[in-house]
């Protein structure tokens, strides 16, 4: 049987350490690598985040004292910071507008959406784990985005969140997530780390 | 140029609310699917996930309770119940066993990186980011599985987790952060909501 391109590129995936410095990623193929990234789904389509492409030779300084000094902040062509921000539900008309607009949402669908999301959100624990979900749901799509693409990737979630959000600038209603390194590999990257057995990890109901 | 089908993949994509309820998933396709969807990456490799896959008519309506009411839990063939367990640093050593055996990891990396991760975890609000962004990573990393199997997949953010985390008989370290409804789509779906601008959502440093 043939398998999907799909699937073979979660197979094939393995978080990346090591980049060739010698490689850079256009401004466009970052652009593209946001797009597709932004296409992950969120909440009440609240798309509550925001990516910061880390790629000059400073801002990756920066970048890699506030990430245990790792070196493929620096190696890699670009890093992103994945933030994701406190859900505002003031934003959904806007944000739900053009499925309105589109036909297929009915008019009133926007401020039932907007008062179910004020109501939700109320709990500050539910509001930040929402800002943790989306930002995930955009780093997974993200990483695959650029396997697609023909780059590796390097997911990290260990580094300074208080000097990130500092050194650049996150809102007050964002939180740095995850960054996730990308570029073209370099020789010597580990194979994927082998996966538990799959009974430790399903049950059926 | 041709498009690499995985992007075509992420570009496709969109949140399914009508399923067709006369189709089912078999149970060999669900362990593909979580098998496929524990390939996404976790912090120190932790895998701190759970997939309860409900497909019982018995324990679909037992969810869909628990979510609203939503029809889509009950006519998607399964709606996977994706839990983040907040993270143990005990559990390090058996999970990286295998790189080591496998001769790329040194031997002392899994204590340094237990010692890391326990000082890490020590917060609990840390400790259940980790929990939501390791589920959020694994329900995309499910999502784009589905996708290239063929099924419509509903991601659904939204339900009364302590009612889901006492029916499901969670581990007191486990929490619900998504659920995920699988199966072949009814006609109807609306498609993929649009996206906010790109200039809102990405910066380059």
């Amino acid at each position: 049987m043939m398998v999907h391109p799909t699937i073979a590129t979660i197979e094939r995936r393995a978080s990346a350490n090591l980049f060739d410095a010698s490689q850079s990623v256009s401004d466009s193929e970052i652009e593209h690598l946001v797009r597709l990234a932004t296409r992950a789904p969120t909440a009440y389509n609240l798309q509550n985040w925001r990516f910061i492409a880390v790629r000059s030779p400073e801002a990756k300084g920066r970048l890699r004292a506030l990430a245990h000094g790792q070196f493929k902040v620096e190696q890699a062509a670009v890093t992103f910071v994945i933030c994701g921000a406190l859900p505002n539900a003031a934003t959904l008309p806007d944000r739900l507008k053009p499925c309105v607009e589109g036909g297929y949402m009915p008019a009133g669908m926007p401020s039932a959406w907007q008062a179910a999301a004020r109501a939700r959100y109320g709990d500050p624990r539910i509001a930040r784990d929402e800002a943790v979900r989306s930002a995930a749901l955009g780093a997974a799509t993200l990483i695959f985005a650029a396997e697609g693409l023909g780059f590796a990737s390097g997911p990290m979630g260990g580094f300074d969140a208080d000097g990130v959000a500092r050194e650049f600038a996150l809102e007050p209603d964002e939180l740095p997530v995850m960054l996730v390194a990308v570029g073209r590999p370099a020789p010597g990257n580990w194979p994927q780390k082998p996966r538990r057995p799959l009974a430790e990890v399903l049950e059926f109901s």
